[in-house]
């Protein structure tokens, strides 16, 4: 819809071309076998005024210890509300510096018209990889001689295929930067969403780009839904209509999930039908939320129901729109809910804001579930989009909490179970693509399995490590065997017993400094590294409360990691429904928005402008205030970069 | 085609149940919806001699350290040369101690008897993960703005797969072990390959299963070719027609492979039309071969050409069968074979055993694609079935050579595409199913870059640990990046620059004690533990001479282990060609085997006795003498198991 464009030019460090950017620079688009054209004149749009800003990052870690920035000079010029209508293959040229030319090759995919699904349900596994799966399999389904008496619900699914995350400007996404891809088809950068990032301070000044939420609402007006296991502001949810170069601008984004973009006309959007999450401190009127207002009044002035428990949630009415907010932060997670619910007594996260631990709260399963009777109801012949996060496997992964997150990955599969049946009982499944997929991986792997009474028998940090069996010494799941002294009534496809004697020997290869007992943590979630000295504050060491009898493990990671990190690694998808062939084989996260748009039959017409539907969009104006992006180490990826960020309508750059 | 049935009886530990392991146990069979009936009757055979034998284990850490292990004395009985031939459901029993019974539940599956690939091509990238792939396509492919300019042969595979690898009494799985699974329809136990692995002292005692090499061989007379870049006596090659409950029998495992079983009639099998790999301590006459034999001679005077190098590989007749043993122990990998050439002078690897450097070396590539042309010429219209395995993607990856493994892998890449190549100009491509997947994982991964130059100039490990870049400061990959002094003309599926600044910030959840800096070995493989105390022998510290600049990183493994292990996780398959359909989604390793056996319509009449094939059976008789097996931590598996083991003909137990 809009677009960025830039020269920087250094004014030191390696890259240092003078410090002067060539504010006469201009901008030719051809579309192949056709003639070029200046951008402004295709688009039918003024020439873009010129900006100018200046921005700092250091060159590298030397430079860094040094505390010797780079400067950059910028100018820039954004096009903005603009589009490429006719698919093909397009040659976009920068030329500055009198004949210096930056090339980038578009292409515009056509895209279907007909809609072949009526629904589409996106669940997304914060962070799960395929070693994720196999392990939540082997603790939480029985196995007979070698045979899985039942699986996992993702692999009775009929297409796998695996998407490559990586980003725009680095190979390790955050997952901002991935949902934008996979709703709004252009790779992007850390920390943005929705918008082709560009170096200035503003984090919403950034030209914008729609998303499927956003092109399904302007042309079906399907409903739509929001759901997840974290707080609702997080990029993952939020990403579905947040627009900013900065995911930490939690306030804003939510009112941009209720108004839409609004410092200034943008496609309409007035809030999905629901949202069902946590995070209530951009609720509640105070620091945490937008201008201080109480944006559970500012939901329900707009028309949304708003449930602060599970027996509410259960009560609302199907044909509202309806915000679900449990709790403040992230949703306590499954292993906590339903199996050492002891720690929920030691929370203060009501949401309503009164210190006092939410102890009446829903899962994923039921957020889930009331949310498709809801976008059903509502949805109607136009049919729903529905987004199902269970944000936890990352966020248990981050601080190596193994348990809590593959209970909420097995929480989650059971979750895609129910919603399968009910789609079943509603006469919806055939009419409706599932996807299950991740937005990042984390390197969780599981190498054999840990005598659990053996480490506090040995002093030595060497002979505790002999706890661990490989190979034939790993023995069988012992997660599935059952103990008459133990009963969680969590189903049957969840473990039997979370403590058994031998438990995984798991872990990841990008730690911080940790130690490791292999046993399931009780009394909540696990904190496995502390700054113990006090200075600098984000210097981390093991925490010494943390697996008191286990073994160090000192990190890889920069001292100032606190958690593990995502990974490179391509993630599974797995489809059913309508258009499932679609997706099997391997691909880039972007084509699961092309695969979903084009199951949706979000083509526009080609003569379409854009202007028409623009003009009914919200014009509540809302000023958001901008603020200088911290300093980074870029290693040398900014002169010329921003040119190939550009995009426009349904152009995605190089893809 | 054979059975093992066995009571037992451990004489102390928590298990002991007196002692005496039943001599009068029963053993029916009932189809269901049919009667019972006692197996030998089923079966048609004389009932087994009852045998007996103890073995020792121990049953935890705490008896290992006390040296305390539990004795169990064993009854058995060997069903061999038997099978069913109905499809359907059956109930094994085992009657023993006066009415204790012991049920299995079996599947005989039905086949098709029509071939609908002329041709199978099973690739196995041993140890091979998607991390891997993704870590391989980051450095051996270009990417612009997201995009990759080019990508793996495999992301091109229309079909996506994942096999779950766990085996039948553990869940972390060896190369033998998954191997048989993949070849045999059969999950075994760690180290066995081919048979139902019982607990006897001989390891060639033990009942065997027929592989798909067999089969065909007995069935279709098809062409049959063994290719790896391991020793061919390696579980994954020799797998194909070894049979053993002991992998590291090499001498006698190459007799099999020349003869087939030979301790009685068997399938009738003379020794596949190629093996080519490296190995050749198997086959200079002396301490390493079966009865200090000349293997060479042995295979010569079978009718097959010998090639000791590339040069004679390539001139190789394509009309006789053709056994290659390119060097002792393993095939040097493709980065120094490719790159970092000087390591090779430095071996004493020829295959004549003269301690000299063995320097005229094929690759995966030249060894596969010779192997075609032979098996195209001598298959004929029976066409023909090869396995061929880059096998030091896991070799590399035990070692935490990162980037030799990553070279492997796109070696196996590079042969897979020039694969695809020679079939479509041979017109063979649509008459071959070619399958691309692993016999297991490492827990390696990718999460980030690191500054190359900047732990050196810091002397605390805490500090070298901050050259890492993670998420925005992993940058792009640098292998791409043309560097006008680095050349290896390697192609263009293969890093321009494997010594960039910026390297990839990698590694694995399990490992011994080692040291990272992230820097590629120039110098020969990676060795990243070792024992530095002398004595115990297995005890393994930091190697003091790798990677000196780096960061240390204590272990996560028992100290006795030198390298990382195998990981839990499912692992990829990649197919295309006839019957590619049936390996998407998730599924077992021995589904890879029926997908197969349905594709080459391997079903046997249902008439069959098996008697009239086993009649031509090769009749040499060797003596195998067996060896008592090493005592293991078994963590109580053992009593009433292996009845579970039992598994006839086309019946797959449980599966």
């Amino acid at each position: 819809m809009s677009s960025a464009l830039a020269v920087h030019a250094p004014v030191n460090g390696s890259e240092a071309n003078g410090g002067i950017p060539d504010p006469n620079f201009s901008f030719t688009i051809s579309k192949v076998g056709g003639s070029l054209q200046p951008a402004a004149t295709l688009f039918k749009i003024a020439e873009p005024a010129l900006e100018r800003w200046n921005f700092t990052w250091y060159e590298d870690l030397f430079a860094q210890d040094a505390h010797s920035p780079s400067v950059v000079r910028v100018t820039s010029k954004a096009y903005r509300r603009v589009a490429l209508y006719e698919p093909g293959e397009y040659v976009a040229t920068l030329n500055y510096y009198n004949g210096t030319k930056t090339v980038a090759n578009w292409l515009v995919r056509p895209l279907q018209q007909q809609k072949k699904a009526k629904n589409v349900i996106l669940f997304i596994g914060d962070g799960m990889t395929t070693d994720m799966i196999t392990a939540a399999r082997l603790i939480g389904h029985k196995s007979i001689n070698g045979k899985y008496q039942s699986t996992m619900q993702m692999d009775k699914f009929p297409v796998l295929g695996h998407q490559m995350t990586h980003s725009l400007d680095s190979y390790i996404t955050d997952s901002a930067n991935s949902a934008s891809a996979l709703y709004s088809r252009h790779k992007s950068t850390v920390n943005a969403m929705g918008v082709y990032a560009d170096s200035s301070a503003d984090p919403f000044d950034d030209p914008k780009v729609e998303t499927i939420v956003e092109l399904l609402t302007r042309i079906w007006g399907s409903a739509i839904g929001v759901v997840s296991t974290a707080f609702i502001a997080d990029a993952t949810p939020i990403a579905l209509t947040g627009h900013t170069r900065l995911r930490s601008r939690y306030g804003e984004l939510i009112d941009q999930a209720l108004r839409g973009v609004t410092n200034y006309t943008w496609t309409p959007y007035s809030g999905a039908d629901v949202f069902f999450g946590a995070g209530a401190e951009q609720f509640i009127p105070g620091s945490g939320s937008f201008q201080g207002k109480d944006y559970y009044q500012e939901f329900a002035n707009a028309g949304y129901t708003v449930s602060l428990n599970k027996t509410s949630l259960l009560k609302v009415s199907n044909t509202t729109k309806a915000l679900g907010i449990f709790c403040t932060s992230n949703l306590p997670v499954w292993l906590d809910r339903n199996v050492y619910t002891g720690y929920l007594n030691t929370t203060k996260n009501d949401p309503s804001g009164n210190k006092k631990p939410a102890l009446d709260l829903p899962g994923l399963k039921e957020m889930t579930l009331k949310a498709i009777d809801i976008l059903h109801a509502r949805g109607g012949d136009k049919g729903f989009f529905m987004m199902s996060e269970a944000a936890s496997i990352d966020k248990q992964m981050h601080t190596l909490d193994y348990d809590r997150a593959l209970g909420d990955l097995l929480e989650l599969d059971d979750t895609v179970k129910a919603t399968i049946e009910k789609l079943t009982a509603m006469g919806e499944l055939n009419q409706t693509l599932i996807i299950v997929t991740a937005d990042h991986g984390h390197g969780f792997d599981v190498f054999g399995s840990a005598d659990t009474t053996y480490p506090s028998s040995k002093s030595d940090d060497r002979e505790k490590r002999n706890a661990i069996g490989v190979y034939t010494n790993s023995g069988l799941s012992q997660y599935t065997v059952t103990n008459a002294s133990i009963s969680y009534n969590t189903g049957v496809n969840f473990p039997v017993n979370w403590d058994p004697r031998y438990t995984l020997a798991q872990g990841v290869g990008a730690n911080p400094d940790h130690r490791e007992n292999y046993r399931v943590h009780k009394s909540g979630p696990r904190l496995p590294a502390t700054n113990i000295t006090g200075f600098p504050i984000d210097d981390y060491f093991v925490n010494p409360t943390d697996n008191t009898d286990g073994f160090i493990v000192n990190g890889t990671l920069p001292t100032n990691e606190a958690q593990g990190v995502h990974s490179l690694t391509d993630v599974p998808v797995f489809a059913m429904g309508p258009c499932q062939e679609l997706f099997g084989g391997v691909y880039g996260n972007i084509d699961i928005f092309f695969n979903m748009a084009n199951c949706l039959g979000l083509a526009r017409p080609n003569d379409a402008t854009g202007t028409a539907s623009s003009s009914n969009a919200t014009t509540t104006t809302v000023p958001f205030t901008g603020a200088a992006p911290a300093n980074r180490v870029q290693r040398g990826l900014w002169v010329g970069m921003l040119v190939f960020q550009m995009a426009i309508g349904w152009v995605v750059v190089n893809m």
